[in-house]
């Protein structure tokens, strides 16, 4: 199987574009047909996520390469959250979708290995098969290992945070070292493990996560890891635009994937698309939302690269 | 409601003892007689969990103030595992342990809320009701914040990773920002949440986690989080000593839980404990090695000051 870099290279050349789409169930932002008849109760909420979800999932399938679920609002609701999350994540992998699953996790030896080996699970027993998985670094090498080992024998992939996308975020990653912020050091981390992991398109197996609201770090960033994929949150709701993004980006259009979520999915909400389309008509408004990113997206990236849909 | 930190003096107190028993089910290290007739299946693996677990609870209960499950055992399984971990909390409480559950998760705004809310859920309906929660600071100040607010709403607490236990901690924690480390500005965050939130003991709800197996820092972080709990991690299996851990208590014995896992609920596999129990006494291996810790922290922690049942 190709490893979880070239995958990512190939989906993001197939669709031509780097839209990530953040599946992010809140309760509260659900279009009302989906609660309709339904109690804030943790197994129907879970119902409810699992449609939503998964309804969210058929309308990106093809247009976009990859989702990303966010497990804490599944973890929320406990083992119902789970099993819906389960189903979410087999339902975008059958429509051809690869899954980065949003964990953050972290720990070390074994324990570390323990939540590798269930959210990188690939046998079908496993209700989680996820493409790659996000962890926090503040546990060193020795935690970080034993994702990295279980990602390559399931040809999976990590991403790393590295500089985050909240206000807050450069509270313990800015400090400065010698003269360099802590998160340098963290990348040096990456990108060491990046290039040691790197495929046929160049890039390893261990990614970064930098937020698209530091655009200057990021631009820093993408020249420290030149072998990691950096996936860029921060976009839309967080106030990063197209053009802070364009810096995460390759000559070829790859190296980066840009995450929204409410932007996307719950666009049924907001400006415009909430005076074009009723909640009702909530499919419609991601459909729309999700071309306009693209769009967005491809006017600063060499998307003629990438030789997607746009360009047939 | 007391406050956790409250809760947790006079748990301590009670038990005469500041053990902490860590419920790290390992299907490898699992007594015969939990698995027999089983297969290595995850539904069958988290029944043998929840047993094993439930069973250790059993013979701890009364003995020792808390416990610690680890949730990447349990998570590792998909939804049965989830189920499992929330049966055992449940019986934990049930019998009057303070329940830490060890998840080390971090996420920023919303998304924290949703992880706080889920290991801290008061609810009945909710599957975990854990009277804490480890958490992560790489993101910064915004991400804990939410966990601490869902705390205080809970009487719930929080123990934030400081300097960890495990041999690669140090590649950031111990990085020298301005001639201090990395970990002592975290220590510095975790003081004062603690401090803005201390109850009649003196300890706030925020507490941190300094690793037995770096004794000058342990002592060093005690001087400098007055207000802190500390969850010492590294006793026993991962080399830290009883000494070790000394300076992370007052003069009234309490400010510090020491965790044991392995050493304990798989105590019937290692020395003097094989010698004397079969694996179908692994009960009494667990709860010897119990007394075991409890005797020799005694002969370090002021448990005079304790007055539990060593003192009746």
């Amino acid at each position: 199987m190709l490893s979880f870099s070239d995958r990512l290279a190939q989906a993001v050349r197939r669709c031509g574009n780097p839209v990530l789409v953040g599946l992010d169930p809140r309760w509260e932002n659900l279009p009302e047909p989906i609660r309709t008849g339904l109690s804030a109760r943790p197994a129907e909420m879970a119902a409810a996520y699992r449609r939503f979800c998964i309804e969210v999932v058929d309308v990106v399938a093809g247009r976009v390469p990859a989702v990303k679920p966010q497990a804490a609002f599944f973890e929320q609701l406990g083992p119902a959250g789970f099993a819906a999350l389960g189903d979410v994540v087999a339902h975008a992998k059958s429509r051809g979708l690869l899954v980065v699953l949003d964990g953050k996790r972290n720990d070390i030896g074994s324990t570390a290995a323990a939540y590798a080996d269930g959210w990188l699970g690939h046998s079908a027993e496993y209700p989680w098969r996820a493409d790659a998985l996000t962890v926090s670094p503040y546990l060193g090498d020795d935690s970080l290992r034993p994702f990295i080992e279980t990602a390559q024998s399931r040809a999976a992939g990590l991403f790393v945070l590295v500089k985050t996308s909240n206000p807050g975020g450069g509270m313990f990653q800015d400090l400065l070292v010698e003269g360099r912020p802590l998160y340098g050091y963290v990348a040096d981390y990456v990108e060491q493990q990046a290039k040691a992991t790197r495929g046929g398109e160049g890039y390893g197996i261990v990614g970064a996560v930098v937020g698209a609201t530091y655009p200057e770090q990021l631009a820093q960033l993408r020249h420290q890891m030149p072998h990691a994929w950096i996936l860029i949150p921060g976009y839309g709701s967080q106030g990063g635009t197209a053009r802070d993004c364009a810096a995460g980006f390759d000559d070829r259009g790859l190296g980066a994937l840009v995450n929204n979520s409410r932007g996307i999915i719950f666009a049924y909400e907001r400006k415009p698309y909430c005076e074009r389309y009723s909640a009702v008509q909530w499919q419609r408004a991601v459909e729309a939302a999700t071309d306009e990113m693209i769009a967005q997206l491809r006017s600063i990236t060499p998307a003629a690269a990438l030789g997607g849909p746009a360009e047939q």
